[in-house]
């Protein structure tokens, strides 16, 4: 049996996992609470996005939860070979979060998980599509191990493509052209999943709730290693610089905040992906054999984590 | 006399306009000096980046000339309309500065004068372009009036219709759209000056000069003026939301920026634009009637400041 899956049940999935995350991230961080924002789109949907700041171990974040649907953006057409004139539809829901933590130990996160539905004569497609990256201020190299062998673990069970496939695109996707510099260690991210091999949308579903479903264990087992590792003054100022580069790849390249900086008008969900306070300075070179040049020599492309 | 300006005339202007800048500026901040990178372009011709840090008036800031020349890149090519299949060559020269002040009461300042020139198959085309805008944390219509007649002033002594078109020029190119702000109270924005009317370049260059040699006693002026004004953490804590928006603008927004991070390679020169530190929080809303609302409301285009 491997019947599509239904909106509602997508809807509901994305739904839990945003309550579970919060909950899981608020009783990991011991200090603060999420706030939630319900907001509605006139053309049709809305969301509930949740913030969180001043906390044990979480600085800033957000987990937002989203599920919108009405005529077809002009951009997701384009997107979709839509031709502008047609009539279309569509109907999009997803979790998009990111979290910046106090501790320069502790590494930024994000995931996204979303499912995208266009409709137009006759045609109907949808597709899924995802990713989840791990940002370091100070890699770390077994944790970006673990954090990796996760993944591949999540992927193997569906199809072993998956892991080599997705983790490429993430190292190509997170990427800062301009500092010839990864956002961080990666990790893994997909788009357009769709029913290509006639088994329908259901395996691809139970695919995209395993990489939801493995962010709590993997980063609260990151949070724990590190949330009380003993930091001064500088590494705080790296800290700021590399949130820096994280809101340059975010402004700069990152699609999703593009876009929706140029049509959803909720600027304010869109900019909680940014860190509470970052930094730039003159053209920092890092000391020879310091902790801060072995993370830059480590922000490349193709590196093979697990076989570190 | 209107004989066109020669390129080395108007090199060695550019050169010594950023020299007695820079000393301005040491002088009127009393505390920190600029350092100098010489740079080359391996294509042709390079430039010298100036910055000062840690001042006692200047928190960060930047001060650049460059010199560059040989085969156009291809978005000069597009933006000009030549084809890109044509061989072309450019040269082009200017100074840009944006000065980070540490007290909020103090504005950021940007200015960017410089001159292009494109050749291809016996066509030469060269123009001025440039501007000068003004970003308060909180607004003075005071200081808005001041920065603004003074610019006036200099327009209205090379033709009456620069001032309220390059005025309006600014309010539009220095804008938010995800924001619905402005970038601060503007200034001028002009682009492509050239020999229209017959008179040749050499009108042309002289307004540009009287532009770039307007910004030291404007600039040293707001310094002197606002300096010493006494603030508190929640006036620091507001600069940085501010400062988060100028880096909103430059990143997403600003053609120099982007032109410069997707073809230049000079990352460092190019982002000495954005400031040492800054910050976003979620959805701040000032309350009534506060200084920082005030300056909500007045982040507005068309606004005739001189005229407040």
């Amino acid at each position: 049996m491997n019947a599509a899956p239904d909106r509602n049940e997508i809807v509901e999935y994305f739904r839990s996992l945003q309550n579970g995350i919060c909950k899981g991230l608020e009783h990991a961080d011991g200090g603060a609470l999420f706030k939630e924002e319900l907001w509605q789109r006139p053309e049709g949907g809305g969301g509930r996005t949740r913030v969180i700041s001043n906390g044990g171990v979480i600085e800033k974040g957000g987990v937002n939860f989203s599920a919108v649907s009405g005529p077809c953006p002009e951009f997701l057409k384009k997107e979709n070979g839509i031709p502008v004139s047609e009539k279309a539809d569509f109907f999009a829901s997803g979790v998009s979060l990111v979290i910046h933590p106090r501790n320069p130990f502790v590494p930024i996160i994000h995931m996204n998980v979303r499912y995208l539905e266009t409709a137009y004569s006759n045609t109907n497609q949808g597709w899924f599509g995802g990713g989840i990256d791990l940002t370091p201020h100070y890699i770390n190299e077994a944790d970006a191990a673990f954090f990796h062998k996760h993944l591949k673990q999540v992927c193997d069970k569906h199809n072993p493509d998956y892991y080599p496939k997705f983790k490429k695109w993430a190292d190509d996707y997170f990427y800062i052209p301009h500092r010839g510099e990864t956002r961080g260690v990666g990790g893994i991210f997909f788009d357009r999943l769709s029913d290509a091999d006639g088994n329908g949308m259901q395996p691809l579903f139970e695919f995209v709730r395993n990489i939801g479903d493995s962010f709590l264990p993997v980063y609260i087992f990151l949070i724990e290693k590190n949330r009380n590792k003993k930091f001064t003054e500088s590494h705080k100022r790296w800290q700021l610089l590399r949130r820096g580069r994280y809101v340059e790849f975010n402004l700069v390249y990152d699609r999703g905040t593009k876009f929706g900086l140029l049509t959803s008008g909720r600027t304010e969900s869109i900019l909680m992906s940014l860190p509470p306070h970052a930094g730039w300075e003159y053209n920092i070179i890092p000391e020879p054999g310091s902790e801060e040049e072995k993370t830059l020599k480590l922000l490349k492309k193709d590196i093979n984590w697990i076989g570190c």
